[in-house]
């Protein structure tokens, strides 16, 4: 099937190791909801991938919501009457609470501590604070350090501008045969947080480069989103409301890189195409399958009920399980290469089952018809049929019309390929044609 | 929520001592399908709540059946040849027959012994027997005195009247903001039964006066009826076949103080909006679900294939499962205080969930809304959030007008009142309209 | 119900000594897809129920095959050069792979043995092996005979006729008050073995022989086909595809006499009347229920896609998962006459059911009807109902005319013949009548 390539574990680790680069190349970069750190970010990626990047002005109107204005942040630090920094921005992304607006004061510590984000139960952990949509300030430190602040005065300053100027993201599409599609979103807008979100953003390029390498074009579009988080994937859904009609699947990732097991989240119908694909993909392994609810990360837009797209999601600790979660301990050595790796491979199963599904009709449908003299079949008979043998009966009874590979697969209870496998053949004999056969797409062109 | 008043343990427990002190002014009248029995029942309810009474002709038809005539009974006795009388009806109202015609002959034991009912396994009991559309007369008698009766002649003495009269059943309508109405039914033709069912008619006449009582109009229209069984039901159903469209939802009360489990019975549909408000209310109590049985009280008529009405039962012990039911050891002395508060406080919280579930519709489907610039959110993003904003992005991420709050409730696994108060906050909020916002009724009036 | 007779222990033995007489009879014919083997086999069968017999032509077309050349074998031998028989067709008709081309060679045992087939595993048993479709020439032989041939040469001869002519099969109808068709498929391919088919073919001569001789005439009719696996089944449908539309249930029946437990295997649809009828009569006993899958026998075609009829099948041991499955072992004293005498009972218990299944309205829907009135019930009220009265209760509540028998007998978790009873009786009173009282047939004539 199309993404082959991928499955083999040393081929996955390969992968796996470029996508271990990468996060290394973006741990470092200040991410945020907008600004320099997130065009870093995609520069990165464009050397991958093909990327068609996009710049939203702040204020534009997004649903209930509107872009925010740019926020870049140069420098921050809270000193000592010394000069010594107490806390240091360039120690860490992580000191500062994202969108903070500027500051320059002198405060007591008194003053300063409602201003103050830090873990009591954490004591080493800087935790990560944003406050996107009121405007305010704060810092965020390990409470260790916070506890050894004396009384004051501090010289405060974030040396930030929130200003108006530009949103941010970037799409990479791999044309298909149809322009049915299917979507990939990772949010893009945390800073040195390795997991969440550098594990999903490595990821979604590992995958995005197979399909574009592919020696066959995939049956279905594939487009892959680089965004912020919630503003982001509504800014580009205000902007693809004509496109939404053809997506048939779609994923959100993040988080592949921790020592947990994966998580395949159901779409908010339950029963999508993309549900049944990732349950079929993941039976029998350690996964764990887990009901839709409405809060998590981009999922919660593209399944809300205006769109209730058919997408779920996959990762491996979900958001707010693991105690690293949201702190700077979710850092490069919580990252395991073969995690990666081995979420890859299941990726690629996933994407391939995605793409490779499709409704086949028997053209023979009175009897069985005759496989023998098509070279499908034992010319002796009296004996049990192989496997192969078995999922073509299985395929020829089924394909009425109604059902999918992927529900025959299931019925039959043999894995997806085997069916596949089967129904290609049949297709060549003749006696199958595929009912869906996706509207075919323009001649592929040079890659945008 | 409507009822919240009767849920704390001492409203309840005052509501019962309430209940209690009813069955206790009941228990001594002689009660069976029509006569004044009936109505000096009716004229102590009415003295709790207001009542519409109804007194139907007999010969009157409904459906399949037509009104009996009146039966009332003065005095009936077997007395020996020295007058002594072997059985009493002033010792207990069991001891005749319910509608035995009247009788006054001489007879031995020999004739008498066809029309004497006794229990030889429970010999100390007076068994409950009727014979209501077969003209015939008995006696029902502890076994234990049927052994003792000597050869006779005995002087035998049924000083009834069965004749041309009414058939008396009572409403209490409390009005709603809608037409559309929740049944209450609870049968009143019991003589000297306690738990079946007097405990059913205090358990409805309290639930009613909470409900007239409630500072704030209910949603739906609610109607008590007490009538006698079956001929009741059905003489109500005959009158009101164009009310039955509004039937929204409705019980069927009885048994509710003996010290069994409460048993919640479905309604022939089985997934009524009552079957799901109940199973939703008992989940995680000692309540057991029944599934729907065409035998038991007048869910039988309201659950005919005709009619099909989404009204459920509730009992403690279901009927013909106690060795007391339908015997004299049915007395006051089966009746547990705490049992009817703990019945009492159980369909407060059904008669809540029943009057404000309602079809939210979410004003703002696509994408999430920002409940932060309404106050509904905290400001500082990066944490969890906590359980009143869980119910808040569960009921804005279902209401898409096809599930109302109590699937809603069902699906987040939340309890109803979490969800409710969500949605009032959001409706408050203006992100949210109720869909099957019922007719308004006209302004209340005067109480009936 | 219409088949009570064969219901008791001793009258099922006696059928199943006069289908264990078949059998034997049976046994020795050398039957095949085609040829006089089954012919023979026609007239037996023939002698017990009345027959109507069809000659196909070779070459006639049926679906995606069309029928085969008839095929007779005369003899066959594998003689060394002193002209002793080391495998001898007249031993055991399983010698000679079904369908083998003429052959009259002498080969050395070199040359011979692409065309032996033997069970290294089972070296006492001979193969069952068939090229319907290819020319070619084979002989079965057991192991241990084929490991004491010496280098040759032999004088290889099979004297067969592989030439234009008919396949065979033949119909038994018992005529219903409707013309609405119960299937029943059993094939007559198989040579000397004894579960598959003869087994099949004796217990369907029984049924058929019973309905035949029923004191009423069924309300639908019966149609018994005995022909070839596969070619059989495809001419059939071929020839009658205008029938089809008044097929309500069906079974294909085989295997029936081995000491294996009772396998109903589902139609493709899983929940046609055929599958919930056996569902309900074999619940509580040691049979297995088994899902539908496009491999097994004559079900494959009568399932195809194209047709989709409501067939299930009936079996002991499911086709090879014994290991004298297509073997010599499989002959007579594989079969039980108490095995057969119980598949018997069970199957006619089953055809009962589907017969006597039918829809029911309620003609007093609205409340119960007065069922004492009518003599249907106790009059003496207070008791709880008999069983009989229970099942009447049923019946009224659910005769909404969405359900039928077998389903009010599922919900009310009653035997069918139980509610079936109750509707018999609620017809008689006029309180029900049947919605689907199939169409009136012509009046019975003589069976053909």
């Amino acid at each position: 099937m199309l993404l082959d390539a991928l499955l083999p574990d040393d081929a996955a680790s390969a992968s796996a190791a470029d996508a271990w680069t990468l996060i290394e190349a973006l741990y470092p970069l200040c991410r945020s909801l907008t600004g320099d750190g997130v065009r870093q970010t995609l520069d990165r990626i464009g050397e991958r991938i093909p990327l068609i990047r996009t710049e939203v002005p702040s204020g534009t109107p997004a649903f209930d919501w509107e872009i925010p204005r740019e926020w870049n942040l140069r420098d921050a630090w809270i000193a000592d009457a010394e000069g010594r920094r107490a806390v240091d921005f360039r120690a860490h992304s992580l000191h500062v609470m994202g969108y903070s607006v500027p500051v320059r004061r002198t405060m007591t510590l008194e003053e300063l501590q409602p201003h103050l984000h830090s873990l009591p139960d954490q004591p080493d952990w800087i935790p990560y604070r944003t406050s996107y949509y009121r405007e305010q300030w704060g810092f965020c430190l390990r409470h260790r350090d916070r506890e050894r602040l004396g009384p004051g005065p501090y010289e405060v300053v974030i040396d930030a501008t929130l200003a108006p100027g530009h949103l941010s993201y970037a799409e990479s599409v791999v044309p298909g045969q149809s322009t049915d599609e299917v979507l990939v979103y990772t949010h893009t807008c945390h800073p040195a947080l390795a997991n969440d979100n550098l594990s999903g953003i490595a990821v979604a390029v590992e995958l995005a480069r197979a399909l574009h390498q592919a020696p066959t074009k995939p049956r279905l579009t594939w487009r892959f989103i680089f965004g912020p988080g919630t503003i982001g994937s509504l800014a580009w859904l205000s902007r693809n409301e004509e496109r939404l009609g053809r997506v048939r699947a779609g994923l959100v990732l993040g988080l592949l890189g921790d020592p947990g097991v994966l998580h395949y989240k159901h779409s908010r119908r339950g029963d999508t195409l993309t549900d049944r694909a990732a349950a079929h993909v993941l039976r029998g392994t350690d996964a764990r399958l887990l009901e839709f609810e409405p809060y998590g990360y981009d999922e919660r837009q593209f399944c809300s009920p205006g769109f209730d797209l058919p997408m779920g999601r996959l990762t491996r600790s979900p958001n707010s399980t693991y105690p690293e979660y949201h702190t700077s301990a979710d850092d490069l050595s919580l990252i395991r290469p073969a995690q990666l790796a081995k979420a890859l491979q299941t990726l690629a199963r996933l994407a391939s089952v995605l793409d490779a599904n499709r409704t086949p009709l028997n053209l023979s449908p009175k009897g069985e018809p005759r496989l023998g003299k098509r070279g499908l079949y034992g010319s002796v008979g009296g004996g049990a049929p192989g496997a192969f043998e078995h999922a073509l009966l299985w395929v020829l009874n089924q394909a009425d019309g109604t059902r999918n590979l992927l529900a025959i697969a299931e019925r039959a209870r043999l894995p997806f390929e085997q069916v596949e496998q089967a129904a290609a053949a049949l297709e060549h004999a003749g006696l199958l044609r595929t009912l869906d056969r996706p509207h075919e797409s323009e001649p592929k062109g040079p890659s945008p």
